[in-house]
């Protein structure tokens, strides 16, 4: 059998049969960028070596057009996103079973552009590939493919991370500027008028939210605002911890260019996804230190305080305008 | 915001977009029937709660056309399949991570039915979905769905299988006929010119391995043949192993109409997929006590010895045929 032609070869159907072909995929494009001492036993399930911790696991599924964009490609973004999930409970991310849906036709120089992005981003969260399955679906049945992240992490006991614990009175914090991704994704599809040199923001945060727990220990919650965007994430919070939630349109961190996009495609920014920020409530006498932490971090340099929680039956999110006025998001 | 309409109505675009749709589907079609403590609390990751013991962990990605075929449906496969990989380290299932790829424009009616057959399999199997994700992809995108279950399970550290624990003398049993499930699928794909009444085996077999472990606790590997058929598996074990392994066609338990349209359509049985069968190695000692369980166990009524491994440098699988001649599979 000759070896894989990476530079011009493209995916088969029989390369999702579980045959040879299968084989050869996995020991010469996914092996030499995931390779580790689990998946090299190469057994249908893969042996965790979990510290001592209360075990939190999470998935998603990716699916993303196009493949690559400006700061990022669906390798890495689905890695940050499982990665993210995990941090924002706390946990410090450990094992990752992948699964690729891959279309008839795919070219394998861009699977292997996919897969070393995904190693990148897993050896930077210092997490590791354990397990993994690769279909292909016939031409025209996939956006190029498709990825799924399950990931397992550890967290401290301690730290129990959940919008219930929030009340009145607590104070908003965002990372960075929103709507980066959504908006750098957006101006690469075929059709849209507008060009920018703006670039995703994916990126994983778990070193960011163990700095920010070990500052504000008595944080509330943590959450990254991806589908549906920070409103979306204050709206599940309001509901969860039964308050109202008054945010500052002055207050929040956004980048010209974006504004800009948003006006010119009639998108609201606070519902544009994010991939590499992250929302947090905590108490107000540690509000400071929050803000403190984020800024003193490569990750966290646009951080602001956006906005509190207040007594509200209602649980309505309001934000107050630039013009003094109001409107429930 | 009016109820789903489940009995009419299909899915679009906003089912995927993190917003209020999306929330909707979850609460309306997903959590009655995937309901537990976990899930219910809707944080995006879960806190699990796992016994002592040695942590596995496995996924798997479906892609099946039809959605729907006898004896099963993508749904129920997809829980089996990760149950299945699991049981075969002798794992005992515990926390399953699901992830959805909707078409736009599925039937709802279509997915509540596989998402109640998943709740099914699920329960039958003793475990608990306790995180997900679904995303919606443009109509003509995906064949109606594609679902990744990932699973975690524990298992009594005493066993260790794999196939490197095999040696020539052992013994390789199957635990019922092979090839009913892709027999059954291709059966209903348009185009073929044969109808049976065969269903598939999709079936979960965590509680036969359990029996087999006592029956028989030297048990060297386990092993459902899946994508690629007892052929493959065979293949995999003799590499790893560094075996010869010889079967014997007579020995096969295999059912007419299986073989009736392996010979229509030019199929090898052997490379046929099987969703609710397993293929064990054991020592010599223990292969009749191991074949007794089966043989006492519902889902192991038809089990056989098959065949034993040898000593071969080339680490051939050798079929002995029913004309008393040989070929390499």
């Amino acid at each position: 059998m000759p070896k894989l032609n990476i530079k011009s070869g493209r995916i088969e159907l029989v390369h999702g049969a579980g045959g040879r072909a299968t084989q050869q995929l996995i020991q010469e494009l996914f092996l030499p960028y995931f390779d580790n001492e689990e998946l090299s036993q190469q057994q249908d399930a893969a042996t965790l070596n979990l510290p001592a911790g209360r075990v939190v696991m999470t998935n998603d599924a990716h699916v993303v057009n196009p493949l690559f964009f400006p700061g990022g490609d669906i390798g890495c973004l689905s890695i940050h996103g499982t990665i993210n999930d995990l941090a924002m409970q706390g946990a410090i991310p450990n094992a990752l079973a992948v699964s690729f849906v891959l279309e008839e036709g795919l070219a394998l120089k861009d699977l292997q552009r996919v897969v070393k992005s995904m190693s990148e981003a897993t050896n930077d969260a210092g997490a590791s590939i354990v397990t993994g399955d690769t279909k292909v679906v016939e031409h025209g049945n996939a956006d190029g493919m498709y990825i799924t992240v399950t990931g397992i992490g550890v967290a401290d006991p301690r730290y129990e991370l959940s919008g219930k614990r929030a009340q009145a009175g607590d104070v908003v914090l965002l990372s960075g500027t929103l709507g980066d991704h959504g908006i750098a994704v957006l101006s690469q599809r075929e059709g849209l008028s507008f060009k920018t040199d703006l670039q995703s923001d994916t990126q994983s945060l778990n070193d960011l939210v163990q700095v920010l727990l070990k500052a504000a220990p008595d944080l509330c919650c943590l959450r990254d605002p991806t589908r549906g965007g920070v409103a979306t994430t204050l709206n599940e919070w309001a509901s969860q911890s039964k308050t109202g939630i008054v945010i500052n349109e002055n207050a929040l961190p956004i980048k010209q260019t974006v504004l800009g996009a948003c006006e010119l495609l009639g998108l609201d920014p606070l519902y544009i996804a994010n991939e590499g920020k992250l929302l947090a409530i905590c108490p107000p006498n540690q509000a400071e230190a929050c803000l403190n932490a984020m800024h003193a971090h490569p990750k966290g340099q646009e951080a602001a305080i956006i906005g509190e929680l207040q007594t509200d039956p209602h649980n309505f999110v309001v934000l107050n305008t630039h013009f003094g006025g109001q409107r429930i998001i």
